[in-house]
């Protein structure tokens, strides 16, 4: 086990009615200028942004509200946040969606403390530490950034999306009412638990030995996940199905399942380039497709940890003689979990042309100036192989 | 699953030399006049308090001492701290040990900002939610209390032992480095092992159904703790299996284990007025006494979860008709495990006098006018059927 920081000070009201407790929030926080962030029309249909507002005013707190956050949130519309913030003097950023709005909200906290653009930060040519204190009404169990200090925004001018983290972006509050997300689609709702888990994935792949106690977590978190999973596709409307999501997208992404190990992150960079490049593909349905490319194309410098996945997590035997078709079955499990949920298999599908992976990779390798992951450290060369390969699926 | 708030900002700096960031953590906080509380002379002996001195002087905080702490913690000693901190005016007070070091810390913390007696606070007679804040240098894996806002103290004049918790409570910063385990004796490790696991057995045992993420995450702990405990009683240096411990100690009682769920706490409650009247008790011997009693009494009122228990916890096959025998069956398997550690099986064996056990019943139901429990609510007559089962074993 490595040795590790452990900080969440991201305090949950997690269950039915929780959105009760936010002008509760506002109020100790002492926080008096709110900017409202949120995504489309949603959120004003199904009356949720009223609720909200209703606790607002009820805080006492004045507010800005800035909408129409999409998908793979925009630096065009994290500029214009971080514009109010200053003309508005704002001192608490109030996300109201899911891990875009809640994404686009943190690089609006971190530019509304900036002299600087905010792109810079992305393209790692300045480091802030200071932003704009968050809190978040989650609708949507994927992203699990309301519990993490990272983010990604994507540059539709560059086709680039890019990350960056700071413990200062944790959210100080997140207010979890599984009934809110009863409405997200099916098709949302399969992206969003592709998401959940490849969050723990991408940590319990990884060269770090002896982690026992964070793997037992990751994989009840994962096998947790699966179930309810099958559970929200049947019902969307079950209750504690929901609530695992809900619960797991938040203990995903905040650290917990990756504590003392050194974690991957490959697929999510590879995926964030696909994404950059083509719009139209859903984070979590990149994730799929891209993740068993990845898998079948490391698993030879880890076979025995592919083994584990297969038999703890997917329930395969563990008594197998072939350890290759034990590692490969695992990842086969996954494939066809994901595929069950309705996820696509190949870049094909997404409407991705072959001769456009080279420039993928050639991006995603920063011009072949990094590598990826920790199981194998992938060049330009192979990110390129890996595409092709999640290419015909 | 229920609501639930789940709130832990204690920063834990995990590993091997993890004590070498104390002194930033004492700067980034601000913190000038501390109060140094440890136990007896086996932090002086092994060197670790001149490490820690050595931190502080780095820092640039003025210190004042106050050691003797002993398993069980005092009243009268918090008393002392209280004065102290009260006359130099301490902004911060630095536990170095394990529970009862740090249980004793947070009692002086509260009392420090209160007018009334400290034991007020356990009698329930005030509910303070201001206190100075605390850090620790974690020693021993066992209570957890270093993510957690509970808190137990002793009063020997009353033989009573009393909890209290508040979210000012939870530690600001915790150093977790397994190699200072290494010389906790065997004994100490054992009770250690006992008290880790019964910190999420009282929240894994339930009237809450449906809870299946957190069930998983408890039953992994479990399972990690039993392997480990198996190693380090052969091999107390083995860092992997001493680094499980540690950790398992902070997540097992900061809450983790049981959200979603009421916990039942009665073995603990039962374990608070033994070893309140018998000094010579070990918390983790007697919750390894008490336990066996405790489950015997009440399965019949969860049958299932007990089967549950005994397949995902112990490894017993869930294909047995017979569920009775395998709800017994994880008890026993428990019972058995905890006395390979070396625990004692009966209260007998602690110099306990049966004539005794009606008092303790009658002071663990605070004179016949509280119940204990949530599996089953305990009448003070249960509690006394409890003592007296686990009197013989």
């Amino acid at each position: 086990m490595n040795g590790f920081t452990y900080f969440i000070p991201t305090r949950v009201e997690f269950g039915r009615q929780s959105l009760e407790k936010l002008a509760d929030l506002l109020i100790k926080g002492g926080h008096k200028q709110l900017l409202l962030h949120y995504g489309g029309e949603s959120a004003k249909r199904s009356g949720l942004l009223d609720r909200v507002l209703k606790q607002v005013e009820k805080s006492g707190a004045n507010y800005t509200a800035l909408g129409g956050v999409n998908p793979n949130p925009k630096v065009e519309l994290v500029r214009e946040g971080v514009r109010l913030c200053k003309e508005k003097q704002i001192d608490f950023i109030l996300a109201v969606g899911g891990g875009s709005v809640i994404d686009s909200a943190k690089a609006i906290a971190l530019g509304a403390k900036m002299d600087r653009d905010i792109w810079d930060v992305f393209e790692r040519k300045c480091s802030p530490d200071q932003a704009v204190p968050i809190g978040c009404v989650l609708t949507i169990a994927a992203a699990g950034s309301e519990m993490a200090g990272g983010m990604v925004v994507s540059n539709a001018e560059k086709g680039l999306k890019r990350d960056y983290g700071s413990e200062c972006l944790r959210p100080v509050f997140c207010i979890e009412d599984p009934t809110l997300t009863y409405s997200v689609s099916r098709w949302q709702t399969a992206c969003g638990i592709v998401d959940i888990l490849m969050h723990t994935m991408e940590r319990y792949f990884s060269p770090t030995r002896n982690t026992e106690l964070t793997d037992e977590i990751a994989e009840g978190l994962m096998r947790a996940v699966i179930r309810a999973g099958r559970v929200v596709c049947e019902n969307p409307e079950d209750y504690e199905a929901r609530a695992t999501l809900m619960w797991a997208s938040s203990l995903s992404q905040n650290d917990l399942t990756g504590m003392g190990r050194q974690a991957d992150w490959a697929t999510h960079q590879l995926e964030h380039d696909l994404s950059g490049m083509y719009d139209n593909v859903s984070h979590g349905a990149g994730l799929a497709v891209l993740f068993p490319a990845w898998a079948r194309y490391v698993m030879d410098d880890d076979p025995e940890r592919f083994c584990q996945f297969a038999n703890k997590v997917w329930g395969l035997s563990d008594n197998c003689a072939d350890r290759n078709a034990l590692a490969l079955g695992g990842i086969q499990a996954a494939a066809d979990y994901f595929a069950a949920l309705g996820m696509p298999r190949t870049l094909k599908s997404f409407g991705v042309e072959s001769d456009r992976l080279p420039e993928m990779a050639e991006k995603c390798s920063f011009s072949g100036t990094r590598t990826l992951g920790s199981v194998k450290k992938l060049s330009c060369e192979d990110m390129l192989a890996i595409y092709r390969m999640a290419y015909e699926g």
